[in-house]
């Protein structure tokens, strides 16, 4: 028997998987016990050359592909026309191989249904982290323990302007305009920036971890736009690191789960404050297994190929070996998904009073109205202002507290008089 | 259907494991869709109380246990009678999952050809590296990948005993004390501190990484019992920790895996040498994915429960699926395993020499006769010695040499008379 592939899209990672099909056939029949044959390679522009790929598997009709075969791998991207695409290769009875995480992040559910519906398979590791394995592991070697967290560095192009506005004293801008140069960061940069990227991922995980559904419009999502050279500064001044953190994590008090995107400071003794780079790093919290990593390259051809190929391997090995699919993924508990206002964290706030006696007195009195415990205060001078004013920097962080309080907190700090400017509020996470 | 599960051995995972089937037959019905039976737990001594396990499920006789049982949990450890009780169960159409790695590592091949023959499953995650996913991921999600090397730290007692001397300025002796105080090591510590259960988890890694047969005989294995306080230090001044490896990797000019454990220097600015304490973390390169880590704690009751547990689901849902089994882990390649004498790697050396004329030169002579290239000497004088002599400190950091070339070198500089004391000879890896 022969099991025949049909790729949907030829981009890098498209070339780089239908390359590995094509150049070892001997090694992949014997980690499968069956033949891989690729029969088509679906693209948009049927002119453009896509170097390794022969002409004659190449075609535009998708649907066509699709007919007769076992393993359908979608690597188009977008939400249309894959979503019709994915649907019907499953109902046809083809296992998808997908790394397309706007998809997941908005219709896992019902991708999984029809999966479950079909009994085929559907798998999605590169989806999430490019090559690291995540997804198997937190679906399934974690399966029988709780995980109570995931935290995680999961988008490259904002951990690459992080890292170099920490590095190299760089501003936002310069270090985006770097990133375009090299490649790690798009014209349209947005959805690095923005966080949306890191939150279809944060959906992803979260759906599977806590066995809920979660989509990216759950997803509480701050990018990191807004985050400046000297915030960069102050923080590592205090032996933090600033990091875009994809977090889900589940409220068990509650009975909710939560799931954000945020730039959050991060000690420098925690492992993923290393994470340099266009690397990502996952941090997985549970029960009994306690806390482990996963560590690796989060995106380019290579590395996404690697989880594709890893997906394909597996779901061939399940058809040479018969049986009903894979265990669905489908939802066991419907878990409220919390709203912002509900979860808790540490805060850093960096802010100019007026230098004057009883203004520290009037700052924490507003925290303590909120029941916003303060951990630290820290009160400098500033030397020879130019407008004449006499001004002292806070910095203060708080002890655990929620949103809402902070919120409310920050509110009325920005309405006392004596407080100049609120230069920054910030999130602590991994202490 | 119920799926009846029967546990061998109830030591600190084994009493585990049984609780968390006990405790939550809900939340594992909703991961695997049937129910999970615990129906028998075996033990040697039957009088002896074991907390939270009803008394009527213990029993001493494994052969009743295992006969109607689904799934067999192996975790007496030892070779006998584990092996002949795996052999059984398989054979009587039960999937088997164990924790056993002195069993795999001397008898991978021979159990999953019955398991294989019986169209069973046997899952093995927690036999290395405890919580860590990293049996999934190399076995699975890189299987269409090539994978290159795998460089860890797999033994927690040991990682305690290096990091106490790194960090406390201990002696060997006061840091095994300890780490035997503390529970970390047996009284018998030889398994740990020779290196042997390191070796049998690189025999397992490579077996599966490069799918050829690797038993714990074919591992080179150096403990950390000759490794000094003094040692340390001389790394720590140089930027490198020295850490207990396990490597494997594939030699493809050679057409042969090498497999070996044995303290190395590792720079600090490796990711493997700030592991502290009793964690592990397995460093893996394959060719598409490039480098990835796996970080967590690597022994420990409920962190080696959460992974048996682990491989619990995923044979039950697939018991619940149907289908043949997995795919099998047979051998498809022989790779001979590599002599020492063959690998390749740089070595770090400190001896003592007469601080006279000439003394480097007829050194560095001897390294250049072997052709073994020399990256960097580092010359100190020692300053009042008591007995009156003029020596003088040298640290030699070679490139990459073979071990043979190597040996013949250190051989070499015993026999010239210039040359006093070989403090240590360590090979760097990480750089």
């Amino acid at each position: 028997m022969t099991l025949k592939v049909a790729l949907l899209g030829a981009g890098t990672v498209g070339v780089e998987v239908a390359r590995r099909i094509l150049e070892r056939p001997d090694e992949l029949r014997d980690r499968i016990g069956d033949d891989l044959e690729l029969t088509s390679v679906v693209v948009r522009d049927t002119s453009k050359e896509r170097p390794g790929v022969p002409a004659d598997l190449i075609t535009a009709d998708a649907h066509v592909a699709i007919q007769g075969a076992d393993i359908v791998v979608e690597l188009m991207g977008g939400i249309d026309p894959a979503h019709d695409l994915i649907l019907s290769a499953l109902n046809s009875g083809a296992s998808v191989v997908t790394a397309n995480k706007a998809l997941l992040a908005k219709h896992f559910a019902e991708l999984f249904e029809a999966a479950d519906n079909a009994q085929v398979r559907l798998e999605h590791e590169a989806a999430v982290a490019g090559a690291i394995p995540i997804i198997r592991p937190v679906g399934d070697s974690l399966a029988g323990d709780r995980i109570t967290r995931v935290m995680g560095i999961m988008n490259g192009t904002t951990n690459y302007i992080l890292d170099k506005m920490d590095t190299e004293g760089w501003s936002f801008d310069e270090a985006l305009k770097t990133a375009q140069e090299l490649g790690y960061a798009e014209a349209d940069p947005t959805a690095d920036v923005e966080g949306h990227d890191a939150a279809a991922k944060v959906a992803i995980l979260a759906s599977l971890a806590f066995h809920t559904p979660v989509t990216i419009d759950d997803v509480y999502v701050e990018g990191i736009t807004s985050v400046t050279a000297e915030m960069v500064e102050t923080a590592r001044a205090q032996g933090f690191t600033i990091k875009l953190l994809g977090i889900c994590e589940k409220l068990d008090d509650l009975g909710k789960v939560s799931a954000r995107v945020y730039p959050a400071l991060l000690p420098n003794s925690h492992p993923l404050s290393s994470v340099s780079g266009a690397f990502n790093a996952v941090f997985v919290e549970a029960e009994a297994a306690g806390e482990l990593m996963f560590y690796g390259q989060g995106a380019g051809g290579a590395p996404t190929a690697s989880a594709v190929l890893g997906d394909i391997v597996s779901v061939a090995r399940r058809k040479v070996l018969g049986g009903r699919g894979q265990y669905e993924r489908r939802a066991r508990t419907i878990l409220p998904v919390a709203s912002l206002g509900d979860i808790t964290t540490r805060y850093q706030t960096t802010l100019d009073v007026a230098d004057r006696p009883g203004v520290l007195q009037a700052v924490t009195e507003v925290f303590a109205n909120q029941e916003v415990s303060i951990e630290l205060v820290q009160q400098s001078q500033y030397d020879d202002l130019e407008d004449g004013d006499s001004r002292a920097k806070l910095v203060i962080a708080t002890h655990s507290a929620t949103e809402s309080a902070l919120a409310q907190t920050v509110k009325n700090l920005n309405d006392l008089d004596v407080v100049r400017t609120i230069h920054s509020v910030l999130r602590i996470e991994g202490q």
